[in-house]
């Protein structure tokens, strides 16, 4: 697959983004034309700067406003159009992108239309240049592909072809099964938009909210395998316009980019793969897609580490033995705490030197790496540098578990445990284990419930594509929660087994306790982590009996809870007594309680999960905020 | 008028939200239900807080999805009803607000929702209290006003009536008129909310985008004069919920609010008393509206003051010298200059122990002041008073001027000068002139066309409404400049006769060249200055010869002018060769260029403008963006 990506996707200079764009790895570029009239050097001296990265200039766009148009300005533009095949051919394109008319001129004459584009066609050839005639969604005469591809067939010009972009066509719910049917060399180029649902006029949806795929809602594995069924051979591109990514670094978003790309190759493959077989009426495509290791089966929160000082690491270690963990060994050659209860293993890790102490400098105490449970731990660690992750494994002792590790987005790491033998054989490779433990018998947590994450809001859409193709979760959705200061975004991720499950926090605002939090420590952070129980009104019990503090909740929502759901006074009571937030589902119920925080925001969650609840409670999230606002202003 | 405030509108605590509407000066609110359930208080802790700040509950809102449901949910709702009546009764708060249902369970039937609201009203009553019921514009079966009306006229119960809100009724673009035609004191409560013209979904665009009257497109003061037409006496009331209001600091939002309702009653007034007289079928209303002096004649700006210490006032003074500014005077007890082009007066003020050098230890060489011609200049300043502007008379020495001066947004200066006499004569009255002016004869520079500010993004709608309500400004069109990291909204104000134009500059992202300049000169600072010529070329030759920088701008943006516009080949090598941006709209032209700037990001743009060309070249600034991007990076 030759993979391409529009200028206008990425912040910066034209020369900063071409950069960005080759240090990702792509083949070559579409030159958005605003890009190019701000640029400082002429078209063939950004030729050679293309040539010298090894870019090549796929597709010059756009040019607007052309066809089927009354005489007079079919002429002008046509001396329009020998302007910009002057430019193309000083900088080495050779492909034009003509957008459907959007003029109150436009006529609604697909033959007009046909003979117009035709005659462009014909200037185009003649200089060895051709021109993709594509559908704007917003187009005055022609807004879908079936439109723009029937004006092409009537055009019947070996230089003149069909542009496709997935935004254009998802964005209108059109049915895209249809673009099957075209001839695949008469597709000269196809682009690649996701986005999320949402109810706006479509033109602004399309400048401002665009998304890579893998980051939306819509199908574009479905579209994509509907131009590769056409037998489409040409460039795979992304042509996004999203206001967070012109500000966003660029280099960080040319690798989500790459990403995106190699995760929508990695699914349509599949898709084509399951889909064909049984159909048997298709040709396997005849483009080579990017075939990374199947995304990881994972099973589970095997360890958490935070970062630590000696300091810092004996004040967690009594905030952790509050909670019902017990301390049960010490790291054979660094110091390196191990603490359990139930199936969850905290590390805290004080190690001078080592990148959980590069860590902490940074941050404070925070977490600095997961553990996750994987079938296949190497394969899990080369699905994620197959897709764009760097690999960072620890340096280790002499007989030292040799476990896999990649570096999440934001810097922290992610090390892939291996499911058998169980993970306190696994440690006990590492650590001295205490005998007996100290501490004392748990107050009832069995497992990590969710991880957290404060992010910046340009990180959200990162982490969300970061997860799905790299560690293979699935997204739920997307939520805005109301803090005193500003909105936060949500949104959480899992595994189908709903073994791991993540949930991102992004604020909007500067001023949120999110916010707060990230600024101290660092974008990527984990900001709570919940822990499961069986028994929650008994464990918060111990927890209080064991001097756990919990942020306070107002009694006007134990107040207001039974005017909005069917509850047993008892049972509002017994909540109110506790300081237990409630949420129901058709699925089931929820039942959490927040700790205090820890002096950089860290903090824990209590949950218990009645049924097949599938969320998170965010309807208490502002509960909890307005709670924190007051404690942390 | 009493004058109330939804807690909804405001960032924090409910704490701090009621001081700040306390501080601003209403005389009410309206509690949002969300911020009493996270409210660490009992209600009638609530009350007692309010009654010690002086504040009525007005309104305890919203209560949903009751009306025209089926037996056993309505029976549910009269229960949950009962229980927020016990809440409203130990607060104090004496009227609730029911609006129009959404749930999928709600039946179309007026009759149904009349009776049930006549029992609900009835249950209020009991306890001496009043619903008000609403017409939300996403509402199932009710969604316009004259339904809502309808429903409460069939329930014909004393304790219920109708709540009227601008937002729902204006942005389904429905008619108030018939508004005049309730009768008034069934109208029991009245909200206002501008917004910005959005093609969205109605509700989106209302839980984010609305804003307070004067900074949105909305007729408000036509719908409000509707409702005093019909004889309402009550509270006027704004509910805002707006996304960036979540996050600006209470105090400010406070009092943009309490600026927004006192320039709504001004309006509401002049237009009750230029529409009623010939009409002669309506009686002036019944209640006190707000009557400021008038809004401001301008004439100009007379001067403007820049913030230095000596140092920065010898390196400001040979830049001014550079572009065709001489040196004409001395204060007489300062340490001030005064500089003179045309009738460009600009004073470098680096006076030690000043309001200027407070501001230049602020944000360094900056603008501090903007001295604005007007008809009556006391009155002008008693305007802004009475809008909530504060007072900032600078002190003098013997027999220098008293001009009158007042706070803008952001902390500079606004001075009133008298139109007569001349500046001239004003200006010797305190400094003492050279004779002859050290300097050139000038570049052609003959007056300021616009002044642009740079704003964070939270200060936009701040100034905007400053603008109208206190100096007297029209806003023009809100426009998206592209930054090649990240979008800046636009948006140019003038006065009638044009001779004041302010553009706000609000940077969306963190990066962008506004942003940065913000960052170093702080909020609300003049980014840059227009000064207007009639021969732009001879005007930039003759700055170039003397040394003057402009910003580079790409050749391809003239080898793209042609294709976008007919203009002579010719025409374009002269802008090319002067390096001058060319905009074009159906009334003129408007050529312009942009120095280097200043060490603080500060520049100057030269402009001509050719016949009736009302705007800014908004289409240009990308290129000046970006070019700025590539020597600022």
């Amino acid at each position: 697959m030759h993979r391409s990506i529009a200028t206008v996707s990425l912040s910066g200079t034209l020369r900063e983004k071409l950069n960005a764009i080759a240090a990702a790895g792509f083949d070559g570029f579409e030159l958005f034309e605003a890009d190019f009239i701000n640029f400082s050097g002429s078209a063939s001296e950004l030729g050679r700067i293309a040539a010298d990265l090894g870019l090549s200039i796929d597709l010059y766009q756009p040019f607007r406003d052309f066809e089927a148009m009354p005489e007079a300005q079919f002429r002008r533009s046509l001396d329009r159009a020998e302007r910009k095949f002057d430019l193309m051919q000083a900088m080495g394109a050779s492909l034009m992108l003509c957008c459907s008319n959007t003029s109150p001129l436009v006529k609604d004459d697909p033959a007009l239309a046909a003979e117009q584009l035709h005659a462009l066609a014909e200037r185009a050839a003649r200089r060895g240049l051709r021109v993709g005639y594509e559908a704007l969604a917003w187009g005055r005469a022609t807004s879908l592909y079936s439109q723009a591809w029937e004006i092409v067939r009537r055009a019947d010009h070996p230089s003149l072809g069909l542009i496709l972009d997935s935004f254009h066509t998802l964005s209108l719910k059109d049915d895209p099964a249809g673009i099957a049917q075209i001839p695949g060399e008469k597709i000269f180029f196809v682009q690649m938009a996701d986005a999320p649902l949402m109810a706006m006029d479509v033109l602004q949806w399309a400048r401002h909210h665009r998304s890579f795929p893998g980051q939306g809602d819509f199908d574009v594995v479905g579209f994509f395998a509907q131009a590769l069924r056409a037998g489409y051979r040409g460039p795979l591109s992304l042509e996004i316009f999203n206001d967070v990514f012109r500000e966003t670094p660029n280099r960080r978003t040319a690798v989500d980019a790459m990403r995106s790309l190699l995760w929508l190759e990695s699914q349509v493959r599949e898709r084509l793969a399951a889909a064909e077989e049984p159909r048997g009426r298709l040709p396997a495509p005849t483009v080579e897609l990017c075939e990374p290791p199947p995304a990881p089966q994972l099973g589970g929160m095997g360890f958490i580490e935070f970062a630590a000082d000696e300091a810092a690491a004996q004040a967690l270690g009594q905030r952790l033995q509050q909670l019902g963990f017990a301390r049960i060994g010490r790291h054979r050659s660094k110091a390196v705490t191990l603490y359990r209860q139930g199936q969850v293993h905290f590390i805290v890790n004080a190690q001078p030197d080592s990148f959980a102490r590069q860590r902490f400098e940074l941050h404070g105490t925070s977490v600095c790496a997961l553990g996750l449970l994987a079938q296949d731990p190497e394969g899990a660690a080369a699905r994620a540098t197959a897709m764009c992750s760097q690999r960072h494994d620890s340096p280790r002792g002499p007989g030292e578990s040799a476990l896999p590790a990649i570096v999440a987005p934001g810097g922290n790491l992610i090390h892939f445990l291996p499911q058998s033998p169980d993970i306190e054989s696994l440690l006990r490779a590492d650590f001295v284990f205490d005998e007996p433990a100290t501490g004392c018998e748990g107050h009832g947590l069995l497992s990590v419930d969710h991880v957290a994450l404060g992010l910046a809001v340009d990180q959200l859409d990162t982490w969300v594509l970061f997860s799905r193709a790299v560690l293979g979760l699935e997204p739920g959705e997307s939520l805005e929660l109301a803090d005193p200061f500003g909105l936060v975004r949500n949104r959480g991720l899992s595994n189908a087994e709903r073994t791991v499950r993540l949930v991102l926090n992004a604020s909007v605002s500067q001023r949120t306790q999110t916010a707060r939090t990230l600024s101290r420590t660092g974008g990527g952070a984990v900001h709570h982590i919940a822990l499961r129980c069986e028994d929650i009104f008994a464990t918060v019990q111990r927890m209080r009996d064991a001097g756990v503090g919990f942020v306070p909740i107002s009694g006007n929502y134990y107040d207001d809870l039974p005017t909005r759901m069917d509850l047993a006074p008892e049972f509002v009571a017994r909540l109110r007594a506790a300081g237990v937030l409630f949420d129901r589902s058709a699925e089931g119920d929820y039942l959490h309680i927040y700790t205090q925080s820890l002096e950089e925001g860290l903090f824990f969650e209590v949950v218990q999960r009645i049924g097949d609840y599938d969320a998170y409670g965010a309807a208490n999230a502002p509960a909890r905020l307005a709670a924190q606002a007051l404690q942390h202003p």
